[in-house]
């Protein structure tokens, strides 16, 4: 089964578009589980617990994992056990290098810590994203255009008539033999969310920015979903994560969860 | 100190622009040494041990170290620990996110592993860099041109009459108000090189692709230095490492690494 097929199988059977972003930050957790590497694995199994239920996938971005130093690698392995079978794991580090270096990425993130996907940064090109693409049932979620402030610095620049990160869709999709290929575009541009889903009626799009960074939910769902209402994954991190500071912690993160994916289901039932 | 100051500095004291990159692959080493993480940490011991003296820099990309698995980051937290104070260390690892990751990984970088600098990819632009750049001593290569055959998939693409990264040297100068944003430039491309130097006459340039990837030397010094005959670091990866895979594999790496240093010193002389 190629990377799109899943996506979309674990969507339906879920029925939840619904990412949570595991970005844990030790100094934000409830203050009875104390500010150690132990503190965010247990916060993150507690999460996951009360929501594995109600999501498509998890995103864990890696440099919550690299600040915690030395442990912070078991953390993520520890975390990464936890996780349901079926439900997409994605590895956001926003890797790329020259062909043989993104090997080795690809090595540390699909094989020793089994992501299901990644995201990567389009700017060093074709060789330094084939190697993510190499498993069909893998995902790779290419930057196209991010949800903050500095999108607008390059990704926003015309070459030619067209702004760069329409380039990068272009040729994320001509790279796209293997169904495997998705985009990550900011939920706080849905003008050009709209934009790039006509381009690519078929590829799953990540898109985080709901919430603190002010991106709209229902606009996200609008623009964002495919044809069937789904390859979209809309990603909430702290409003869920940090619900709750008390020891309701995961009870809270639960109820949030659930908020946002009916909100969400209902939104796609009105596409 | 800023870092350009710093870099110059140590190019001067050990006279030499010698880049080592210890991007050491476990299938590559000395067959007696075995291919463990213990085994990569034995071998970057004695490639520190016998080139310290000849280089202002080393270089890890963090892809060799992920790729260990959860020893990955003791081994590399163990190289760094062999390096001589004042040998400029870089933390090769493309990063940049939204700006409150990219502090996690500001944390994990030159906090945690205490890099004296770092590579940054520049298409999510000023928010996503400037984490890196609040203290003046620890330096930031942005990508420019990279070495590899995809840098023409964007990083060439007409932006109004320029390439795109020549808009990233000109959007990274002005982002350098405390010295301390260098550029990446492969030194598979040396006539842009040496525009780039134009562009940026006291920049430090950070030079891959000799060797395997098929850069000049000669080229790499003439056009990437700047006035004094400092500020490119050339980097130089497998040609050192594996110049032996038998037990003297560490006075080869030193025999090679001295060679290299000679010959750019005596291009530095003819400028």
């Amino acid at each position: 089964m190629n990377f799109l097929e899943h996506l979309q199988s674990i969507q339906k059977k879920q029925q939840s578009l619904l990412c949570v972003g595991l970005d844990t930050d030790p100094s934000l957790l409830p203050l009875h589980l104390g500010s150690t590497p132990q503190s965010v694995l247990q916060f993150n199994k507690e999460i996951i617990a009360a929501t594995h239920d109600l999501v498509c996938a998890y995103k864990m971005n890696l440099a919550f994992y690299e600040a915690l130093g030395k442990n912070g690698w078991d953390v993520l392995h520890e975390t990464m056990a936890m996780v349901p079978s079926g439900i997409v794991t994605i590895g956001d580090g926003k890797r790329a290098d020259i062909g043989n270096t993104s090997e080795q990425y690809a090595r540390a993130l699909f094989r020793d810590l089994n992501f299901g996907a990644i995201t990567a940064n389009p700017y060093m090109g074709a060789d330094s994203i084939e190697p993510f693409l190499r498993e069909e049932g893998r995902g790779v979620f290419v930057l196209a255009l991010t949800s903050n402030p500095g999108s607008k610095d390059f990704q926003r620049l015309k070459v030619g008539s067209a702004p760069l990160y329409k380039k990068v869709v272009q040729t994320a999709k001509k790279w796209n033999t293997r169904k495997n290929i998705g985009l990550v575009v900011g939920a706080t541009h849905p003008r050009e969310l709209k934009e790039i889903r006509s381009m690519v009626p078929e590829m799953p799009i990540l898109i985080p920015g709901i919430g603190k960074q002010g991106g709209d939910l229902r606009q996200s769902i609008k623009y964002g979903c495919d044809k069937e209402g789904l390859s979209a994954l809309i990603n909430v991190g702290r409003s869920v994560l940090y619900a709750s500071k008390a020891e309701d912690f995961a009870a809270a993160a639960r109820s949030e969860a659930l908020r946002i994916n009916n909100e969400i289901n209902n939104y796609r039932g009105t596409i």
